[in-house]
């Protein structure tokens, strides 16, 4: 499998189009092969992550977040036909038609008249028909293309098998550019920074609603969409957002994703309002020892399968075993993508990746559990690229037990 | 039609389900009724906005941003059966167990085991199942459920109808109880000063892309989450976020919507960057005088249309009519719902709400829109409620030209 060397990640796509033929700014080549394989001939793209990477980086206000618009929702649809990347469209909304304005496009046929799921398909099948070639089978995102334009396409394309085109997609995406890589470093990097000036600014007695919505405020501060943040205190597993109070001496977990661009970062950290006592010393040593092992393995041409190895005679030996649990898997555009590295993540997936090679470019969110009975909820996770000889960890500071602001106030 | 007297958004629900009898918290005769007449038997509901209301103004983080998850996508189902409420399900994702944990739920079941929508799906028709009655016809969203959704229940529930229960849904919210009117009175406030903050904040050269981020951290820092921004500077018609700069003399436009416990903020207000000539005063004006004439009518019994009719008068004779357009629309959850007043939005509307009249506690946006050949976009977008009486404004100030920082540095 060659590099990737396309950008699907322009920060800045200002320029773009402005020549005469179109840059494409992902690997037709390789898209045109993993739809070969599937049997697709054509594809209806309609996932938020899907059409940001096939556009090169482009996102829509949409894209972060909304989706209901009216008596329907948006539904951005980016359509390709196998071996014709020059004739692929994008079916937008009419309000669009300011960033098509502004060049932002690479594709040749930009439409930017939809309002809602009906009007975007019939665009879409449209621009299909137009193609004049018989499309035996359209591949689309079952579970992001919604019913009712699901319905439509059927009724419109009566000759045409509607089949899932995930694996395809995912796999067209497992290996990141240069510079998608280092978007990921920028969000992981911006997400640990916020989580650092929150500990820091707030003093005991703030509730775990202040906490998670003073990092709302630093991760926007820093340019990132906030996406989540889950957060314990005290000997509390519960991770929800409440009233609950982090008070002196108290532990703390957060655990937040933060999206730059359009990528993920997603990191945990401890916070102690005070300081750790020798036990909450070694509890967290081992979770960081379980981490840096799980590393250790990861180079190209290692197998998934090596993370889970080296960890489990670590875990395997813990006295915390019976609470304590170990996941890695793939990241990126999405919090979990290939590489598929492990059957206990939330979903099984039909093509497991633990057996294959990793290859440079791919991204492995590492994430170890421990939900101590008497201690609280202890967790490490961290994003790993793949490099040409190795790994390298984003966001990779504030590893240990991160003092809360002890003299400050509640809330800042 | 009853006045609402429930409340759908309970500002904090922790201190939910601990009795022994659920407080349903939306009009479940009136859900029934409506349900009724559109031949309904059971609902699936799947969209965030209609969950939320179902939930009693609940919102999991998933709510507001992420989607995608592994492969496949969040999805929430509210499972209700005409007649039963005390039989409704909620079909929620693993993490939310930590909400459940909180007694954050009124409904009897709910099951927090689901990561994508095929699990999601299953869960809910097993519920369906339980309850040991024939389901003639099932009403789901056919916009917000994904297509492999869909083929699993109708896999699973052959005998069943599956119908769209748009209509039903949005009725059931089209009046706001005094709890929503007041998030929507807070959300409009917090959105309009936001805009001001970041006008008084902003000196000449600014871009666009920084008024857009600046507006994103002032939303923010108000507890709102930022949904968009729609800009103009300059003569420029066009609203995207650029490096185009607000220069001096030059005005400029904000349109942004801001979302406070899931209702909308969505208005728009004008800046200029030093003083207004006597034409732009004339101008702005004169779609001051629209937008006063519009929400005049405004009150119980009053048709849509009279809206419209009032204002018609003042356009046609415009010297401006060829470039000024006017819209009235509800809102509230979403950024167009009931009641439907104009085919001249996104998208025509199965029951058209013009001839119908305005009840307390509906709510709608009034926009007239002015672009002007040479002078620029200028525009005024305000959020009117239907009061017992007449009619309340939210967020009603900074309707003339509001200064920016001309002493200010480009960027704050």
């Amino acid at each position: 499998m060659e590099a990737p060397t396309k950008n699907p990640a322009a920060a800045d796509a200002d320029a773009s189009n402005r020549g005469t033929a179109p840059v494409i700014p992902f690997d037709s080549a390789r898209l045109d092969k993993l739809m070969d394989d599937a049997g697709i001939d054509a594809l209806l793209v309609t996932s938020k992550h899907n059409v940001q990477y096939l556009l090169g980086g482009y996102r829509f206000f949409f894209f972060d977040y909304m989706d209901a618009i009216g008596i329907s929702r948006y539904l951005p649809v980016f359509v390709y036909t196998k071996g014709s990347p020059d004739r692929s469209a994008y079916i937008a909304n009419t309000m669009e038609a300011y960033e098509k304005e502004l060049n932002r496009f690479w594709v040749p046929s930009v439409k930017t008249a939809s309002w809602g799921t009906l009007d975007a398909t019939r665009l879409a099948v449209e621009h299909l028909r137009c193609l004049g070639r018989p499309v035996k089978r359209i591949g689309v995102e079952t579970a992001f293309l919604p019913a009712d334009a699901y319905m439509a396409l059927r009724d419109a394309m009566p000759d045409s098998e509607i089949v899932d085109a995930l694996v395809p997609l995912e796999r067209l995406r497992a290996r990141k550019t240069p510079q998608e890589l280092q978007l990921l470093r920028e969000a992981s990097d911006r997400v640990i920074d916020s989580m650092l000036a929150v500990l820091d600014a707030h003093g005991p007695g703030t509730t775990k609603r202040q906490l998670v919505e003073a990092l709302r405020r630093e991760e926007t501060a820093r340019g990132l969409a906030f996406e989540y943040c889950l957060v314990t205190v005290g000997t509390s597993h519960n991770r929800a957002a409440s009233d609950q109070r982090w008070e002196e001496g108290e532990i703390l977990s957060l655990d937040s994703g933060g999206n730059y661009k359009g990528y993920i970062g997603d990191l945990c950290r401890m916070g102690i309002m005070g300081e750790p006592d020798r036990e909450l010393e070694n509890l967290l040593d081992e979770v960081e020892e379980v981490q840096q092992t799980a590393r250790r393995p990861i180079r190209p041409g290692a197998l998934g399968n090596e993370i889970f190895a080296a960890v489990a005679p670590l875990l395997e030996r813990s006295a915390h075993r019976a609470y304590t649990s170990f996941v890695a898997h793939g990241m990126g555009i999405i919090s979990h993508e290939a590489p598929r590295l492990t059957s206990k993540g939330p979903v099984p997936y039909p093509g497991d990746d633990a057996d294959r090679p990793l290859e440079s470019g791919m991204v492995v969110s590492i994430e170890t559990t421990m939900l101590h009975p008497r201690r609280g909820f202890i967790k490490l996770e961290d994003t790993v690229a793949v490099t040409e000889t190795g790994h390298e960890a984003f966001g990779d500071v504030g590893r240990g037990w991160n003092g809360g602001n002890v003299g400050g106030r509640a809330s800042a």
